[in-house]
């Protein structure tokens, strides 16, 4: 028997695309109901089969669900859910796929009714394309899930999507949300402001003709702009919603840049060899937790595995 | 017949071990000469088969070529032209593959006899791998080489050696040197010192364990890492050596960060959303320019093509 009866997927994009298709390879969901903004999105997710039926409003497709996905851009959820709310079958659980955690409970949580268990979620996982084309089966596998249950959460109803999570293929773990927007400002939000800055940077010089930043894009700039290539819209959320973690972050890396722009002015070079081979570490850590190969990596042809 | 009938590489790590398959498949070269530091490098070089020969010393490697190529860290290439200097056949041309232009024409130039071409030269390709065994044929296959040769540079000597570079796969253009160290300050060399930043950045912080970076590291993070094991003796000195252009695209780079952290701060979305919209268009360069597939990278299994 499938974990849930009818999970209701509200936005139609790579992470539930992605959802739908791991949730049918693990026999997961009795039916997939969905619904996205547009038309044409609910009719390609129709004809990619992410799901079984698909509904013009949010309102409809919840009805009857015992787990809801909200998998839309932050600054959308709080609308749906005041939409939904009304319409939860009791008993339901609501859980959210979304970057930030602290700004989603806030908008989400005062709106739902008592019965009905919210259990946030996000999985580490994506690549820089969006839309229901983009998804695939096995995103999700041997990546880690974060869930932010807040206190009091009903175990069982916990217990249930942990076990969601982990037959589409990741791995899951709990914490409170204000340590995951912090840990994820280190690991993802930073990291991508700061690549939209650069090839910003690279884009604005005149001297440097927008020809030349792209043939010779080869030499590190190229996996900047993979990043910088992210949707606008979910970033904008991002960076509005996990403000403080974020500036907080993006400080101390003003700080550090600065010790070592000083290091390049007066010539230290032992201070920069030191420091770039403590950086090292990090990346055998990575390597050898799964989360990447080493294989070398030029930019050019590759397989998923 | 080869287009060189003896080339001596100087440094036998990824770049002349590229190199040096790259021209035994093109069958460029007559005989290849080569010499490292050290005596491991140097047998490593000789079983895989990169070289013909290799020698104790540079001056032994340089003996009756026609090529010589100084494929060492930009550090170390004065103190190898010095040596190699009284050594080299009349006519024969020296090249190199070093990331900085300028200070490597000011170190290398003034210990050249008379009767020797100087074109020094720089390939837009690499991995974040080093050593002998990193290299490959297909390193150069559809990337750029600029060339910078100074003016009154004899254009057979010129020619030929584009061919070379032709041969091995690579695009070949030519510009001036300080030119060139400002496009890669761009392309390459303040990007690498923002990844090596950022990634120093989290290593510090103690409320982020170093698992938690690692766990997560799929959200953004794992590329910084990446960029960020790369050699440290090769970008030590490409920073102490490329001072000026790097620092004033950094200094550009900081100006541009506080804006985008303004906008956070005062919650101008719009401000954001118009900037991610625009750095998208660089990417969609980057990839029709071949430079790249659009292939949704997620950081395993990838295959060289
Ligand atoms: N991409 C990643 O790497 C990643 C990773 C982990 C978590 N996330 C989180 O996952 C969520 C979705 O991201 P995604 O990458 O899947 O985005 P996406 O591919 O752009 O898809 C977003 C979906 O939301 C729908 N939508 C937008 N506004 C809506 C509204 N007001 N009502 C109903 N549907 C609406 C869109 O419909 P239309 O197509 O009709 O506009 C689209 O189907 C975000 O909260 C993001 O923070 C993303
Ligand atoms: N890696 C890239 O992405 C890339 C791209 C384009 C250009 N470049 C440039 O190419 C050059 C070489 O880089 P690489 O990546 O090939 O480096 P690598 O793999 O680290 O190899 C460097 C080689 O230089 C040798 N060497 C070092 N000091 C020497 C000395 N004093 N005398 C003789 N040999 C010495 C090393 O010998 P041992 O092994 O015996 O120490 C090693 O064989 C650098 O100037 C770099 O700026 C690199």
């Amino acid at each position: 028997m499938a974990l849930y009866g009818r999970v209701a997927l509200i936005g139609l994009g790579l992470i539930a695309g992605s959802m739908a298709l791991a949730m049918r390879r693990g026999g997961l969901a009795g039916h997939i109901a969905g619904t996205a903004r547009t038309d044409a999105t609910r009719t390609e997710a129709l004809r990619l089969g992410l799901c079984d039926t698909v509904h013009a409003t949010a309102t409809e497709a919840v009805a009857g669900a015992d787990l809801v996905v909200l998998a839309v851009p932050i600054g959308a959820m709080e609308g749906l859910a005041a939409e939904i709310a009304p319409h939860l079958a009791p008993g339901a659980t609501v859980t959210d796929v979304g970057s930030v955690k602290g700004a989603v409970i806030d908008a989400v949580a005062p709106h739902l009714p008592q019965g009905v268990h919210f259990i946030p979620g996000h999985p580490i996982a994506g690549t820089e394309q969006s839309g229901p084309g983009a998804g695939f089966a096995e995103l999700f596998d041997n990546r880690w899930c974060i869930l932010t249950p807040p206190e009091g959460t009903d175990p069982a109803a916990a217990t249930r999507l942990r076990t969601l999570w982990e037959g589409m293929g990741a791995r899951v773990d709990e914490m409170d949300a204000a340590h995951h927007d912090l840990v994820l400002a280190v690991t993802s939000h930073a990291p991508h402001l700061i690549a939209y800055t650069m090839v910003g940077v690279a884009d604005d010089l005149r001297r440097v003709t927008d020809s030349e930043v792209i043939k010779y894009s080869a030499a590190g700039f190229r996996d900047f702009t993979r990043i910088a290539a992210s949707d606008p819209t979910m970033w904008r959320d991002v960076f509005l919603t996990n403000r403080a973690a974020t500036l907080e972050i993006l400080g101390r890396f003003t700080e550090e840049l600065f010790a070592l722009q000083r290091a390049i002015r007066t010539g230290d070079g032992e201070m920069l060899h030191a420091y770039f081979t403590r950086t090292r570490a990090i990346r055998r850590g990575i390597v050898e937790a799964g989360q990447d190969t080493d294989a070398p990596d030029f930019g050019r042809a590759k397989t998923r595995g």
